[in-house]
């Protein structure tokens, strides 16, 4: 069976202090500390395109597992911050990487759902086509488009790139997906004029109406209690968002992760980060990842452990 | 099985004549007619955007064949021309068309090799989450980034979408893939600055090189001989190239189909608009559509009639 069988992240070093903008933008630190729970936020260096991260990202997976790069016979890329909008970023890496020619390649263009459906369609597509080792990058750094004088995003996102190495030898396989969508609502997260708009009300109040019911839809036909669960891996929108939806379903506080204080939101790397911080910790062995944002989009996916 | 139901596509009304540029960029009939094989290119209007494109397929699908909207699992936009760069297009039409909240959406970044890769996506992935019925557009209006004044460019490509129905119930099934990446050559054709560029000669050298070994090998690899194929849907980038394509190969010219004389290389959709072209024609059995281009990439699938 296919699943995850290692994965890595490469965050750039520099870092934006929000303590340093709390006049700019009439904030305190109760704000940054509990609202957001973004302390600071990583930002890549104007040298450094999506695919150079991604290139970092798979250096540091390769420092933990051993990979013929002639071995890999698909690569997607999850962004909407490619290179060039005109090729994938995939052909990109194919071409810096020296993958070989039967490799296929291919871009998705999601936000903040993207690794989970990423994981969905990669999965899928390898077995369809009897493929053996696929990588599923997520690379999307805002810094490009966020306008540094706006208050509801430039605070909050910040970059990252990861990649997660599929195989038949998986040590997390993805037990079940649900997946949504509501169009209607595209507008509250947009990119204009190469500019970033977020309503971040918007957002937030469409997370809670609807992914909370979806977790615990997802939960049911499996036949699991959310006590069931270890680790629950919520996109890290903010910390509001994530402490919201975990009081909102109910979960034990103990169980929810968060971690981005001191890089911010990574939009479709927060999930694919939190794993790299489990996937050895055995006492975990049933993992809910759920990915929320652009479209607006949703998609949840149960992990389990494999013994 | 899954496979393709029905398909449609909408082509824009207006036309610009590439006889009426003879002039301009120092051509004759021959090369119009022979050469490119594109007399005239479709342009969609200034007000029309990718989504009304797609918007549009989707009406004709709908003249031909019965859908309710709520019935919908799963939409998917191949596309590198999208209405924005965020969100993804595939949730602008979620929202415009009313589909329900359980519908997955996303896009997918591709250029001439998007149809073929996109067929096997949609259908894998619908597989894989148990979906029953899935819409696959393409729709790349190059007209956004072409420049008027760009000979290797402005005659060739064409505005078009296209709409492919997925459901249990197919015409024709998926046998087979194949697909193939060429990164180290992505500059061939690159879209910067907002501008197309092409280098038509290399990727003429490219698909020359490639694509007729990969068909031939997934011939081979279904026990078939080139003869057994009724129809071959080469992508159609050129008449230049789908003749040297045929004549490398040694197809029988009457079973290689060329339609882009009066529209133009519509990338992504050039293939479905051929498989609208044979899906009621009983005589074809087994057909191969080949795409290639961005990427470097390129993608062949076996349709097989369902009988």
């Amino acid at each position: 069976m296919l699943g995850i069988e290692e994965t890595a992240y490469y965050i750039p070093e520099k870092r934006v202090s929000n303590f340093n903008r709390k006049e700019k933008f009439g904030i305190g630190d109760e704000f940054i500390r509990n609202k957001i729970g973004v302390e600071e936020i990583a930002v890549k260096s104007d040298l450094e395109n999506t695919s150079d991260m991604c290139i970092a990202a798979y250096k540091k997976l390769k420092e933990k597992i051993e990979i013929n790069n002639q071995d890999i016979d698909v690569v997607i890329v999850v962004t909407q911050n490619p290179d060039y909008s005109i090729p994938q970023t995939s052909a990109i890496l194919h071409g810096v990487l020296g993958f070989k020619d039967e490799c296929a390649s291919f871009d998705i263009s999601l936000g903040c759902s993207g690794f989970v459906y990423g994981l969905s369609v990669i999965t899928s597509f390898m077995k369809a086509n009897k493929f053996k080792k696929g990588l599923l990058f997520t690379a999307d750094p805002y810094s490009k488009i966020v306008d540094p004088a706006d208050k509801n995003t430039s605070l909050l996102f910040g970059d990252a790139a990861t990649v997660t190495l599929i195989t038949e030898n998986p040590v997390f396989i993805a037990q079940d997906f649900v997946f949504g969508t509501n169009g209607a609502c595209y507008k509250d997260l947009i990119c204009e004029n190469n500019t970033l708009y977020m309503n971040g009300r918007g957002i937030a109040n469409f997370a809670i109406k609807i992914v909370p019911k979806d977790i615990l839809a997802l939960l049911e036909r499996n036949n699991l209690e959310k006590e069931d669960i270890d680790k629950y891996l919520i996109h890290q929108g903010s910390k509001f968002i994530v402490d919201s939806l975990s009081k909102k379903i109910g979960l034990d506080e103990s169980k929810v992760m968060y971690d981005i204080s001191l890089y911010g939101n990574t939009v479709s790397s927060s999930i694919p980060i939190l794993i790299e911080k489990i996937i050895k910790d055995e006492s975990v062995d049933l993992a809910l990842g759920s990915g929320f944002g652009v479209g607006l989009s949703w998609a949840n996916v149960l992990l389990k452990r494999v013994r």
